[in-house]
Parts: C-alpha cells; sequence; structure tokens
C-alpha cells in the first residue's frame, strides 16, 4: 500500500488537459507523477491485483443487486500507441466476464446507414459492467475530420453533441473514463519499423499505416480539437504519454482504480434470511459433509475477512483517506463480521447436533444413502479461502 | 515441454464420453491422465502461456488475413461447478481482443420470440476469434426439460436439432469444443454453504440454487441424454470431472492448446512488398531514429525467431510428433527466416547510407527539422523482443 507514494500526485489530476495543453509541446516520453522506476511500476500494477479484482467485483455485484451504474473506459490512439495493451491489462487484473470489450473499426455498410452513435450506444456496458471501448465515437472527429470523409459542416457540431450524449450517459449512472494514448512520431516509425523487421508480427503491418502517419500534423490537430472541446467533468480526457507503454498502463491502472475506489461499492444486502437458507441447504447435505463445512467455516471466513479488510486499507491508503479513521472503520467492520460468522457457526454447530441426535425423516434419509455414495468424491473443504486468494493471484 | 509428459494421454481421448458412458458412476473427483500433482499443474499451464498466447495471435491474424476459421467453446455445468473460472482461465492466457465472451442466462423476451439457436448464432465468434459460451443452446435440453418448460415434442427433437446445426457451423470452419462441468452433489453443497458463510460471496447465492439442486436427478439425466445424443466427432463433449478446480482448468486448458496446435497456422503471407514499404517507412524517419532501428533490429528480430521457434517446438513435443524430424524442419525454418534477418539489416544500411551521403529532398528535410525536436523522445529501439517476451509473461 505504501508504495502507491511513488505516485507524487493523483495521476487524474496530472493527465487533464488544461485549458491550456498544448498538444505540440507534450513530452510523449515523460513519466508524470510517477517517481519510481520501470520496475517498479510492474511492481506496484501487480500488487494492485487483488484490490482491482475485488472493486470489479464489487461493481459486478451491485448490478446483479439492481445497481445501475457501470464503468466506460474509451482508449483512442493512433497505430502502435498501444491501445490493446491497455485492453490487456484491465481484462488481466479483473474478471473477464464483468468486462464488456469493443473495438471499433471502418464501419460496417449497416453501421453508416445509422447515426455515427447507434453503433455505440448498442455496445454500452450493461449495469454492473466495465466497458472498455478500443476506438469509439472520437474516430467521428479524428479521421472522419483528417480524411474529410464529410464535410467541415457535419462534423463540426458533434464536439457538443458528444459532450451532451455524454452527459446523459453521465447522469443515466455510467462512469466516463477517455484515454488518449499519445504516441510520438520518431517512436511510431520505430514501432512500425519493428513490425516490417519481426516476421511474427508482419502481419500487423499494413500499407495504411503509412498514409495515417503522412497524415500526423492534422491527426494532432484534431487530437488537439477533442481535448480542447470535450475534456468535460462528466466525461474527463486523460492524455497519457506513450513512448513508455510501462507508464501509460501504469498510469491508466492507476486512474480506473481510484475511480473504482470513488464509487464507494459495498457488497449488496441480501433480501433473503440466512439461516433459512443455511438450514434449507445443510437438508441437502450428509452429516460427514456438513462436519467437514463447520470445521473449514472459521478458516475459510476468516482469510476470507482480512483479505477484504486488507483490500479497504489499500483502497483507503490509496485514494488518500485519514489512516486512523480507516483503521477505526476496519477495525469496527471486522468486529461486526466476527460476530456474524460466530452466529453463522453456532447455527451450524446446532444442525449438526439435530442431525447427530434425530437423523432426519425418510426423504432426506433417502438422499443421505444417495449420497454417501458419493462420498468419497467429496472435496476437503478446509483452505477454500486460500484458493480464493489464488484465483486472484491468478489475475497478475 | 518435456513437463507434457505428465499426462499419460491426450485428455480428448479419455474424457470424451464413450458409448458406455455412464454420468450416475462418474468420478467427478478423478484427475483422468494427469500424473503430477496439483502444484505441477499449475506449473504445466503457466508454461503453456506463450504458447496459447501465440496460437491465439495465429488464429487472429489468419482471420484478419480473410481465414474464415474460428473456435467455439461451450462450457456447461451446473452452479458452482467453475464455468466462471474456465473464461478467466482461456481469458487469462490469450490477448482478450481476440476472444469474444459470451454468458447465456435466462432467455429475454425478445429471445423468447426466436426460435433458441437465434440468440446463440447472433453471438458466435468472427473469423479469427475465439468463442466462450458460459451455458449455451444446451440449455434448452436441460433447464428446459428438467423444469418442463415445454413439452417433450419440443424439446425430443433438439437433440438432433443440435447436431445438424453443430455440423454447419463445424463445415463453416467452426471448431468447436463443448466442455461439461461436472461437480459432484456433495462439493456442490460445501460449495453453496461456502457462498452463504462468506460475506463476500454472499450476493452470489440465490435461493433458487436450492431448487436447482433439488431437481439434481433430473439434471443428472438430462446431461446423460445430452452425452448420448449430441456427442459428435465435429463437436465432442469433453466430461471434466469437477469437484478439483485445478484439474478441470487443466484439462480445458490443454485440450484447447492440443486443438489449436493441430489448426496448423501459420503466419499469413502479406501481398506488399517489405522493401518498399521499409523505404517508404524510412523516409518519414529521421536519421538518428533509422539508425537506432538499425542497431536493434539484430537482437530484436533473432529473439522473436527464437522465441517463436521454441513454441514451434513446444507445440510439435505436445502433440507428440517425431522430435527428429520436427527440429529439423525448425532448423530449416531459422536458417530461412535469418537470411531473411540479414536482407533487411542490409537494406536498413542502404536506406542509411543513402541518408547519409545526400539527405533527401525537401519534403523529408522539413519533417527531419520537425521531428529532430523530438529526438529526445524516441524510444531505445532495444530490447524490444524482450518486451514482448514480458507481456507474454503478464499473461500468467
Amino acid at each position: 500500500m505504501g508504495m502507491s507514494n511513488q505516485w507524487s500526485n493523483d495521476p487524474r489530476e496530472l493527465l487533464r488537459p488544461g485549458a491550456d495543453f498544448d498538444l505540440a509541446t507534450f513530452d510523449r516520453r515523460g513519466t508524470p507523477g510517477w517517481e519510481g522506476d520501470k520496475a517498479e511500476a510492474k511492481e506496484l500494477m501487480d500488487s494492485r491485483g487483488a484490490l482491482l479484482y475485488e472493486l470489479q467485483e464489487r461493481l459486478y455485484a451491485e448490478g446483479r443487486a439492481g445497481g445501475k451504474r457501470s464503468v466506460l473506459i474509451i482508449v483512442q490512439g493512433l497505430d502502435t500507441a498501444g491501445k490493446g495493451g491497455i485492453a490487456r491489462h484491465v481484462m488481466g487484473y479483473v474478471d473477464p466476464q464483468g468486462v464488456q470489450l469493443r473495438s471499433f473499426g471502418v464501419p460496417t455498410e449497416e453501421e453508416r446507414s445509422h447515426h455515427y452513435l447507434w453503433r455505440i450506444e448498442k455496445a454500452l456496458p450493461q449495469p454492473g459492467r466495465i466497458g472498455l471501448f478500443d476506438r469509439s465515437h472520437y474516430e467521428d472527429v479524428l479521421v472522419v475530420r483528417v480524411d474529410e470523409l464529410v464535410e467541415q459542416e457535419v462534423w463540426e457540431p458533434r464536439y457538443d453533441e458528444i459532450n451532451a450524449w455524454e452527459k446523459e450517459l453521465a447522469d443515466s449512472g455510467t462512469i466516463i473514463l477517455k484515454f488518449a494514448l499519445m504516441v510520438s512520431h520518431e517512436e511510431q516509425g520505430l514501432r512500425l519499423m519493428e513490425r516490417l523487421d519481426r516476421p511474427d508480427k508482419h502481419w500487423k503491418y499494413s500499407p495504411s499505416d503509412l498514409t495515417t502517419r503522412a497524415n500526423w500534423d492534422k491527426y494532432q490537430q484534431a487530437y488537439q480539437a477533442v481535448f480542447e472541446r470535450t475534456d468535460t467533468d462528466h466525461a474527463p480526457w486523460y492524455v497519457l504519454p506513450a513512448d513508455r507503454k510501462w507508464y501509460s498502463r501504469l498510469a491508466a491502472t492507476e486512474i480506473i482504480t481510484r475511480t473504482l475506489i470513488e464509487m464507494e461499492m459495498t457488497w449488496p444486502r441480501v433480501r433473503w434470511s440466512d439461516d433459512v437458507q443455511r438450514r434449507k441447504l445443510a437438508d441437502t447435505m450428509t452429516t460427514a459433509s456438513l462436519a467437514e463445512s463447520l470445521a473449514a467455516t472459521e478458516e475459510t471466513v476468516r482469510s476470507a475477512i482480512e483479505e477484504s479488510i486488507d483490500v479497504k486499507l489499500e483502497a483507503a491508503a490509496l485514494v488518500g483517506r485519514d489512516e486512523e479513521t480507516t483503521r477505526e472503520l476496519a477495525d469496527a467492520k471486522r468486529q461486526e463480521l466476527l460476530a456474524e460468522l460466530e452466529q453463522n457457526i453456532a447455527h451450524k454447530r446446532e444442525l449438526l447436533a439435530a442431525r447427530d441426535d434425530a437423523p432426519s425423516g425418510s426423504e432426506p434419509a433417502e438422499q443421505d444413502s444417495k449420497k454417501s455414495k458419493k462420498s468419497k468424491e467429496s472435496g476437503k473443504g478446509g483452505g477454500k479461502g486460500k484458493k480464493k486468494k489464488k484465483s486472484k493471484k491468478g489475475k497478475k
């Protein structure tokens, strides 16, 4: 957690294009706000894995419980800027089932027959999901403007239209983050040449990349206009220097993480009674299995509680909340959860005791006999909490 | 590579339900064909990362070059069987942009108004992609049959209909793999109880899980029927024991990897001339940048070639091809690629030499001056090959 101190400032403040932002003098090799080196960046990102994983899971859970919020991450940039790397990274740290990845190429005939926002609206993330767009409606004021695919009087009004559309989207509960990966002309040349040189990257090269590159200055102007006219508080732009891929990935991960933390997501409350469900479930389990579950409960739940509290503390530290208050809140939460745990264990003991005293009626009894056949197959319940940790480590 | 020997047999042979397959006696805690332990399983899976990553990239490249092939992975299983874990794993090892993940829940009103295959067809992977279905059209002969959502005369013909539909799909170039995760009644009880006990997993529990669990035997019969009637050579079923999550994930990864290897994908040939493109690209680069690129070429391309040959050898060993023949083929390929490399380097030398002798005309000159401002931003080309390796390691 302390590692987050390698950020001198919140990258969201450092990378927003201000009123006086000038892309022409923007250092595309810079690492604004990062006081560590490349290796430390990798370390920090990996150490974020469990946090990001849980934050996304909370968002997903909120959506399943009827929440309306979602996150839309828009990634723009010229060829070789590293858009795909951002996708791989966000995906790498969270459960892919919670992410909707969409890449927008040249519009199909059907897409062209509709308003340019039509295909975008169709791809918006559902509640509880993170939507990641590789290119987006901004192409309709970038390539469309540079290649003059439509008249200026057609693309000119789009900036305001996009702002209004994004405002509506934000008001409906979608948190919008817009990343522009800015690679230098020099670095793009090196990366394109590498594609030409490497047999395994050859297929990524297209002669049309040179046509786009020839329009470099026009694209820079078009991006400058995008930043000047569509950087809003409801849908902020973050301009990421992209000559060092590790930095742009680090900054994007950090911005996404901090944004998710500030969404203040908590596990949804359920509308059914734990005790009733536990009793009904126990009725379907063999006595041996119930005993096994009881034996595992303490370790499994405690480690889950501790892990989730660690995440809470890391999150709080990351967004610079007061450490003492945070710790007090965490301790209170821990006490509450441990009290629940004790009740649950007590309840399971009762259920097991009842089972021992008087093996329940014919229905369960018959089930017992059926399942005792399966007993040898049954899993050791112990250490399931660890299993979960592993699966998280797997994300990193 | 030698590690693949921990598989006593090809899991595709061991996990296909034969004519005499009986789900009632199927050991859901077994680890058929795996002679290693859990830790070795994790090791092997991680060692597969680079291989899987490159195989998926080749498939994607093939699709971009006009190839028609795709892969469809269908994952079925009752609650807590670990369907999500399979998704996380496949996604974890490959570029998520090459994977189309789709989860099929209770049909929407619109979906219900169409044929049951309508929503499935809409979600099929595009050429070059891997489609991963969490549940599928098989729900229309599973839950639909168990809950009697339609009459038997409606679901009964679906088995044949599905076989015919999958045959057409396979003939059109989609490789189909169907995984059934079979968890024991005992283990499902333990996993459901854990969801009840753990505050962070609570939201995953639903009282309806108990209704489904109450229909356990009916579901087993429905799955048995699915295996008897829809396990075909064009769309095979693999029944994975799921009480040990690590095994079902290992087996799925292995089956997917071997299937991709046997698709014999090669990097697509390009239709344009390298030399022309290299010259044109060089014209857009500063002399310093071109020199930097030249200096990096040897190391970058050699490491890319070696990596891709390692992958070839691993792949060949995995599907048990003759080692000597494989090595001869690999050496021949290496010679071919190294010869190309030498030509490319020679060409870049020429281009640079020409640059030194006579700095090219006004157009490039003006560009030079523009870009020399950026020179300090330019990246060190050296070790880009390593960068790629890192990004792969990132997958693991």
